[in-house]
């Protein structure tokens, strides 16, 4: 089988590099196909890698990238087309765009990452803005795409539309869901709900190859009614970031109701093996990152305070994500929408 | 102690008018300073007043308001103003705003009830749309306000400065936070982030004697770090609905983690004592029904699916609210939003 080339942002994140060497490192015991791209300071990822158990690969699996700078969470998103040029998440995209690489990995500042993405390895034709995928578990044992959570904000209908395609072809291509169900975000069922953008989306989807069943609502997200839901930047961010909260607050009182007694305690011995495989299911670290739709190649980006179970899981979503040939499927899918010539 | 009258839409709600009656009594039996009249039609509603408790209140605390028809989730909202003039639930607006009822509280429609409770009742001045607010438990043990969960969908930065101002009374009048810290539900931090409408309405707030501390993202809805977070109603009631699914099928999902095996299932009866302590935090009937702020009067909207006990809670916040003299602080509040002579 030919060789996945992906570029890990050794540097990004706020456990890097501890964490992102350590998922290099499962990442590569899991994927015999993979060959890593590290990129940072290669003296001292050079001087790093026995710590990890990762001197074995040098040559063979590994590469080293270097990269002397690091995109900080106090830079700005833009910052990786200026003054980080040399960065470690801004030679990642780099490498890709080159053709070195078929993905990126990045667990760094989000909003810099896609930056790098959209910018340094490109857009792909027909596509305004790319799109950031949250792949949420449902009540119904599957999978729920929400895309845009990447804070584009102020979209107009075909943005949103176009977040509707490419969450359609990656719940078909990625997570194997066939004929994905897709709907628009909005404040009720009935077409006439929602703002006068989501009309106007929900009146573009219905024009489109998809199997488009309308307005989803806010609980939609979580009880499996429908495959891929598409919406604003805005509403999408608020929404990803509220139910991570809202999950860890939860389960923060579950672990706590487990210890209020010494009853309570012997019982949370019981109910562990049930409640483990559970709560596995509600932590993003499983998923590992979420692939940033619409550009010409593979990214993935991760929440910062990836360790490194995390990073290998992102590694994992950009092979699935480059071997479902999401962007070339992506491509075609926009062509639909572009008007004909 | 002055009586408190509140009109109860008896027909409201998936389960009326059983879930209504037997709420009627409960908060009878609870608050004896409370005066219930009951809308709905009168005959009907005289038949079953034995079946529920409530023959002995006729005349003393309960008054019956004809009301023959009923509306519908097939109804629009606005079928308050027109065809169903005489439903239970424009009756139970109409008491208020001939100052027969201090408010209402409706588990119906809940369109119907914002338009019967802002057109028949009527705005207060400088309101330019009342906002329904949200009280969120919060991790740190408190109380947060999300405003508005209303689908007030393309506000304007002024709207959702008077939501805030709204909340912020709202949160100190009647659930007692003092100098309450308000924040702009945005997408960062930063000032910078968010929309043009976002970052229009953190300047307004700016220049108002409030406790404003800028923006806050969806984390913060559940962490405890603002005391009342505004925002547009399209986000908000997406908030509102997918953080209810959520919590649902975290509890779920726990529930069928905790009966997984014998020994999860001897175990559950060990923790389920302080399990459930921590579920009731998480039950939207405990909350009782949402306040529709920004109006001539009190009026407290319920979740179609409530019972007896939801309904009970829902006359309890609307009799807070009322005590709390919400409206005429609302008011004055808003005068300082309004442009000086």
């Amino acid at each position: 089988m030919a060789s996945v080339r992906i570029a890990l942002d050794v540097m990004g994140g706020d456990h890097a590099p501890r964490s992102t060497l350590d998922g290099a490192k499962q990442a590569l015991d899991s994927w015999p196909d993979l060959v890593l791209l590290l990129c940072g300071d290669e003296a001292r990822l050079k001087a790093l890698l026995p710590q990890h158990g990762l001197e074995g690969f040098l040559g063979s699996r590994i590469e080293l990238l270097h990269a002397p700078s690091v995109v900080t969470m106090e830079d700005k998103g833009t910052a990786v087309l200026k003054e980080k040029k040399d960065s470690s998440m801004r030679v990642a995209a780099q490498a890709v765009r080159e053709g070195r690489a078929h993905g990126v990995v990045s667990m760094g500042h989000t909003g810099a990452a896609m930056v790098a993405s959209s910018m340094v390895i490109g857009r792909l034709e027909g596509v305004d803005r790319p799109g950031l995928a949250s792949v949420m578990p449902n009540k119904a044992g599957r999978l729920t795409v929400l895309i845009d959570v990447g804070s584009n904000v102020d979209c107009r209908a075909e943005h949103i539309a176009q977040f509707a395609v490419m969450g359609a072809v990656y719940a078909e291509q990625v997570l194997g869901i066939a004929n994905p169900k897709v709907g628009v975000l909005s404040v009720g069922e009935e077409e006439t709900k929602g703002t006068e953008v989501t009309r106007e989306t929900a009146a573009l989807l219905r024009t489109l190859p998809l199997n488009f069943a309308g307005n989803a609502e806010g609980r939609d997200i979580w009880n499996g009614n429908f495959d891929v839901i598409a919406c604003d930047g805005f509403v999408g961010n608020v929404v990803l970031k509220s139910s991570e909260a809202l999950a860890g607050a939860i389960v923060a009182g579950i672990r706590e109701a487990l210890t209020s007694s010494m009853t309570a305690k012997l019982g949370a011995l019981m109910v562990k093996p049930g409640l483990k495989q559970f709560f596995r299911k509600l932590d993003y670290r499983e998923y590992g990152g979420l692939p940033l739709l619409g550009i010409k190649g593979v990214s993935v980006i991760g929440h910062g305070s990836s360790d490194a179970k995390a990073v290998k899981n992102g590694i994992g979503a950009a092979l699935r994500t480059y071997e479902g040939r999401v962007s070339e499927r992506i491509s075609a899918g926009i062509a639909g929408l572009l008007p004909k010539d």
